[in-house]
């Protein structure tokens, strides 16, 4: 499998992943995204001080990296439903740890672990 | 155990990890300290294109995160040593998920896994 591994101190395709995830309010539209919304307002809402201007800018980086599907539904009026790619699902180990160290140690303020 | 389950779609704590460790170079920081750098020299000599300036800041940050331990080695000439702290490491978890999401998905531009 062609790649690197781990052991090298940086790897490019490493350091895009993590500036890609951690842009602002991005993890927590992959979050929203896995939790099982589609639609831009459910997306919106779930995520506090997201603004219309901000998600969609950052739909349409996530569907430029193949990350989010956008599907228009032809119904009338037409809806339009927002998913994640495989890619995209891919995500979830990443999401999964990175709640796991803030329940770890962000939760209550904590400087040691509860 | 306080907190919160995973399945909240959204969770202040999960953001501000994802944000933080997102923040553009604070990745590949903690990367290239998990891989045994320890010198501000060591740590920017790693990371292409990033400055003595931005590391600094990122630095200064992690530091007030309790994610970097900052010491002073009290030789001749005096040596300053950065190291992750428990809490700091604690994102090892992360930072592989990261790690084999990119090399899943980001290795020679695949939209496909390889």
């Amino acid at each position: 499998m062609a790649g690197y591994d781990y052991d090298a101190a940086f790897c490019p395709h490493y350091h895009h992943a993590a500036e890609l995830v951690g842009r602002r309010w991005t993890g927590a539209i992959i979050r929203a995204l896995l939790h099982g919304a589609t639609h831009f307002s459910q997306i919106r809402d779930t995520i506090p001080d997201l603004t219309d201007k901000m998600l969609t800018t950052r739909l349409r980086e996530l569907e430029t990296e193949g990350i989010v599907a956008r599907t228009v539904v032809p119904e009338s009026p037409v809806r339009v439903e927002y998913h994640l790619t495989d890619k995209g699902r891919g995500l979830e180990q990443a999401v999964r740890a990175l709640n796991d160290w803030a329940d770890h140690w962000l939760v209550a303020g904590q400087d040691q672990p509860h």
